[in-house]
């Protein structure tokens, strides 16, 4: 088994984000690789730190996940060989160090320092193990989750902050060829209680000899296909009924293969080889999660996380371990499953290079799919990289703990299949905008703009199959993967001729607007401010029904005040006039949509308008580009224009600095307002207003987002399913005035003791 | 696999003991035949009461056990028939019952009914494990033992008394084709509190497909001969050393058959089936060892019970399982294996027959092996027929708990194969007195005696494999089992010709004896009494160096006188004189040895003697013939021609009642007293003379045992082996005087407390 990345150490600009420069690995930041190795009985797991290539990545480094079969140690070593090797050409270690754990960190030892010529670090292998869980468990998004083919949704991903009292105390049983089961305690003290040479060797060896497959993969397959009851004495085979006085139903298995040696020897050839492996998987599995349980209940922990190569993401595996400890417990425990299970050790050994665990703290991870590692499997639980990113924190302002961005939930499978279908349909839109781009900067390999067609594609068949295979599928999730996937080829803000063409348009028209608004009666503006901005935020090109009109040019500013209706559901402008007219405002925050007409003839006429009430704005614009939606540059390039022709603008941005404009950290149509960046949220602390633009912040994300200060919603039904689900007609605009719930101190101290350390996920989450 | 027993329903007339009607099953009672039967998922187990047919045996009833295959229902079927229709013959029973449990007394209920007509009552398998289990471990004397091959004598035998609080809570491990863990408390509750698919049928099932192995006999025998370390992944194939931080050795099992597949497919069939079977064992056993350890962790208990017919009193499985739970424990626990492991659940269902547990109570079974289940296997722990016997109990006056009825430890290899070698060497002469027993009794089947040639000699194969076979091996055992052999095949007293011959004899010379003793001076009497104890002593068939002389006829009462010499080392006779004349003494009890001479010449005048100084005397004598003991109906008639020509033995014995016969409840040659027969115990009470005669009696056993009163042991070294390793010389006559050590409260009040509830073992068991 060899990697499906390829180290790829080719050079490239990075965006150099002044911002972050303090706290995530700036351009000029050279970090040597660093590679974390854990080799196991039969498999050598690999974690490498490699600076970011990508022009469009906000910070320097990535962590890579691979693997190895030990028996093959010599591919693992001539792959390291390699990465050290285009390391060395631009920095030269005399003391490269070498993190590894695991039997074979003391077995090839000698080996792997001969070869490499590396100082070989040997680490604890549970140490590790626990190393890498608390990791991710704490850094990562939707890395844990619970799975039971009995639910409708199968897999569901924890998303309740876990305060660290409820996280300890915890069993980790991690599943390699033998098994180890790891106690971990609040202290961060970690015992090995116990273990089982009943693991994955176990069941790989059994089904080698007694089948015809001969890969992990053949093998869960085969599994797949068969009937266990047809090898396995059912309680129902013995009692010809429940076994009721004890809780044992006439479907539990009695006796694991016990149906095979009551035929006679001439008999025993015809049993299925897929009903063999799946008795064996059952087998294994059952008998692993009943000595979890039981230890769990010796040590009386609650939390049972299962890792190791064993799972690889196996809904057959992992249903199997979940009903065991579902069965087990009576239902009192879930299994609880990582996406990263196998990289445990791995991962523990590379953070040992980390020793200073403030280094660590000051960054925030995030994972990208875009190579997800499993693409091309059946696995359901994919392992993305790991992108090291600028620390993000919790919108200040939010009301609730149970906050979550995503208004609509994917669960039924009719609304995924439309969602999935709707991008895939779209996608053609997205490779023409990326071949244009291409087009305008000389690039000639239009190699690139296939690659994101496939792999993006590859990405929605994966999510087909199983939909919450990369956390749980959402609008917003899709959007960004989208992005990712560009980005990941190369492409840069594939918008910038549209914007640069649209913002030129209206900031020629902006000045005679605001002549317009500024004569109108002082009544009548609010209204015609907000008709302006719903017009603009219609010059949308991720809408894909706006798509085409701009595309064909039939969408101009007044053709777009006409189409936009005022949703009668949604429309409660006089509210929030009653509420300005009080003068209870002084300081408003506005998150922003698309470059053009949307920012330049509607919210900056009406961040004006705000101004001259004398409540201070803060404009919030993505830190990335995405789609035709207008960047934290863009924004600062528009307002410098402005500055130059109208005197508001000017003294509020330049001599009072009571206009701001602040980068929201994300890269993304949608808002997660659980992670925005630190700068922001701070400038935020004493907003008064939250005001958020746009279909993808305030319908696909955030139409239920509830906040402890006043909050207009300002955004237009360009798709109709959302419209249809929301209960409005496609183009209703709609102004979603409501009141602040100033229940400050409970909201802030409770989130206080647990954002910093759990929910700092990065810019390129699509999840937390 | 269909039963070594069969039922045998030849009519035999049953010997009359009068004395046990009330409790023993007598001659004209008659149970019908009772059946409990434990249906498995593999096996059908069955356990039947049967009336004793046997000449000998001394009681009514015997249990029985066998087993079936459940996939061959039908012949489980067939042989029931066959019990019940030779039961009808007698007892026409119109609602016979039959107990079952296991699955299949649901699933079969409805055919068993049908089939066998009986009404079937269903009865909790829990329920009928724990009851059998209970019986087992109460009544019958070396159940329970311990196994691991690192001891230099791997099987031990549990002997220690153990009280209730003790004994609960424990747990049961039953393993049958799956695994039940049963939790038994004080109080008698019992709960299910797990289990494992993991059993008999996962192993029996997976080596049959994965070797040519085709039955359980034939598996085990390969898993002795292979390696598991060339399947099984070791901690030191991983590490390269141990694994010390963890403690795990690099021995240690890390991944069960963890090597196969690590090897490329064509060369995976180059395992060798042996390794393989051993290594799936180990992963059978020690998974179970250690869910059975984490349960009683989980429940604090201490004692683990292993049971079910996966065992099958293997060494190589029952080590595994122990050593499993030493590893788990860290040698804080030992796993309890049971000689009746597979029947637990039949018995338990048989015993329902018998709601009324006063009714169980009354009796006592003991483990007859002339007929045991595998005799002819390499199981270690051989099942014999369960003989229900008279309530036999504690002897009075023993000191000490500790106390132990054999001398000699035969754990030295050298001694067993010497005893062994001695009983074989001369089971010719025992032949040779049951074909002259069959002569005189006009029976011309001269079969019986070969069979009784075979069986035994097929017994003593056996013990030489496996010395602790049936219990502990001692030259009583040997003697014992020799005796049940005898009985077993039908003969009846085969001495009876030489005592009857040697009780004329000696009683025409008694009375001239008595004379010249009457004459001898006072200060004379006593020492040539006990010259005449030692001198009758020597005529003992059952010693090999004498039986020849004996036949012979070069031995008279005269040359005996000659022969025997006092003992250097053990004759304080002076000292029992010293206490006699300071008339220490009320009643004595004196346990007899041989006929003829021995008791005529040698304990009559003896007893006479004491009687004249105003001591009442007990004379204790065997219940059933063995050898040319002196039986309690031989007694009888001894006294009695006696009392016709002697006034003082008249006077006390018919008139003033202070000479007494009692049976001892024993048909041995040996002495156990932890079982005499109850009216015995009760009269010993107020005895405070312990006389013990014989080698068997006084050497081979007793020889160590010490009283709360005072005691006198006479017997003649007739064996060269025990003179030597006592410190004596053949034909040395030893007189061995100790005074008791009173210390009566604590040791009676001890003992009252267990003995009556875990000792009562019957008269035919050769252990306890």
């Amino acid at each position: 088994m060899s990697s499906r990345f390829t180290f790829n150490a080719t050079d490239a600009h990075i965006i150099e984000l002044s911002k972050y420069r303090q706290i995530a690995f700036p351009k000029n930041y050279r970090k040597p690789v660093q590679i974390g190795i854990d080799i196991g009985g039969s498999l050598a797991k690999v974690v490498w730190y490699s600076q970011n290539t990508n022009s469009y990545a906000a910070t320097g480094g990535r962590l890579n996940f691979t693997k190895f079969e030990t028996e093959n140690i010599d591919k693992c070593i001539e792959f390291l060989k390699e990465i050290i090797k285009k390391d060395n050409e631009t920095i030269n270690l005399p003391h490269r160090v070498l993190k590894a754990t695991g039997g074979g960190a003391h077995k090839f030892n000698k080996l792997l320092n001969e070869e490499l010529n590396v100082i070989v670090e040997t680490e604890d292998e549970m140490e590790c193990l626990i190393t890498g869980l608390n990791f991710l468990v704490h850094k990562i998004p939707y890395e844990v989750f619970t799975y039971s083919e009995s639910e409708a949704e199968p897999m569901v991903f924890e998303e309740k902050v876990i305060d660290e009292e409820e996280l300890y105390p915890y069993i980790l049983v991690n599943i390699g060829s033998g098994v180890s089961i790891i106690k971990v305690t609040e202290d961060g003290k970690l015992e090995r209680i116990g273990g089982s040479s009943l693991g994955g060797g176990t069941l790989w060896g059994l089904l080698s000899l007694l089948t015809s497959a001969q890969t992990f993969d053949e093998m869960l397959e085969l599994s797949k296909k068969g009937k266990n009851e047809n090898v396995d004495m059912l309680v129902g085979d013995i009692y010809g009924e429940d076994y009721s006085k004890i809780g044992l139903k006439s479907s539990t298995i009695a006796s694991s293969c016990g149906k095979i040696f009551k035929k006679k020897p001439e008999e025993r050839k015809e049993f299925k080889e897929e009903d063999i492996s799946r008795s064996l998987l059952y087998m294994i599995s059952n008998n692993l999660s009943q000595i979890a349980y039981l230890m769990a209940q010796l040590h009386q922990v609650k939390r049972i996380y299962f890792g190791g190569c064993f799972i690889r993401g196996h809904p057959v595996i992992m249903n199997s371990l979940s009903f065991g400890i579902r069965f087990w417990s009576k239902g009192t425990i879930k299994a609880l499953f990582l996406r990263h299970e196998g990289y445990l050790g791995a991962l523990g050994a590379f953070l040992k290079h980390h020793g200073n665990i403030q280094e660590q703290e000051l960054l925030g991870f995030s994972e990208n799919f875009t190579k997800a590692e499993r693409i091309n499997t059946t696995a359901i639980n994919a392992v993305g990289l790991i992108d090291i990113v600028p620390k993000l924190t919790y919108f200040p302002l939010i009301l609730s703990d149970e906050y979550h961005p995503d208004t609509f939930d994917l669960s039924d499978p009719e609304l995924q299949k439309y969602w999935i279908d709707t991008f895939d349909k779209n996608l053609h839109k997205m490779v023409d905008m990326a071949l244009s781009w291409l087009h305008t900067h000389f690039l000639t390999n239009t190699d690139n703009s296939k690659s994101f067609e496939d792999i993006y594609r590859k990405h929605l068949q994966v999510l087909r199959r199983e939909p919450n295979a990369y956390g749980p599928l959402s609008v917003r999730s899709l959007l960004i993967l989208r992005e990712q996937c560009l980005h990941e080829m190369g492409f840069g803000d594939i918008f910038e001729h549209v914007k640069q063409e649209e913002k030129r348009t209206a900031l020629e028209t902006l000045p005679n607007l605001l002549k317009k608004i500024d004569a109108l009666p002082e009544n009548e503006k609010l209204s015609v401010l907000i008709d302006n901005v719903l017009a603009g935020n219609m010059f949308d090109w991720g809408a894909n029904e706006v798509h085409n009109m701009l595309q064909k040019g039939e969408l101009n500013f007044d053709s777009a005040k006409i189409k936009v209706k005022k949703s009668e559901k949604y429309f409660n402008l006089n509210e929030f006039r009653e509420s300005l007219e009080l003068n209870q405002y002084h300081k408003a925050v506005i998150f922003v949509d698309n470059s053009g007409a949307d920012i330049v003839l509607g919210i900056i006429p009406f961040a004006r308008y705000l101004l001259s009430h004398n409540i201070d704005v803060i404009l919030a614009a993505n830190s990335l580009p995405c789609v035709n939606d207008v960047t934290y540059n863009d924004l600062i390039s528009i307002i410098e224009q402005v500055t130059s022709f109208d005197k508001p603008i000017n003294d509020a941005y330049n001599i009072y600095g009571k206009l701001m404009v602040y980068e929201t950290g994300s890269g993304s149509p949608c808002l997660d307002l659980r992670n925005v960046s630190c700068d922001l949220a701070e400038a935020c602390e004493n907003v008064d207003l939250v005001i958020i633009e746009g279909m993808g912040r305030a319908m696909h994300t955030n139409f239920h987002a509830k906040f402890i200060c006043d909050s207009l919603k300002l955004a237009v039904f360009k798709n109709a399913s959302v419209a249809k689900t929301l209960g409005g007609n496609m183009y209703d605009g709609i102004c979603l005035f409501e009141k602040g719930e100033k229940i400050i101190g409970i909201a802030k101290s409770k989130r206080s003791n647990t954002f910093n350390e759990i929910l700092e996920a990065g810019r390129f989450s699509f999840s937390c």
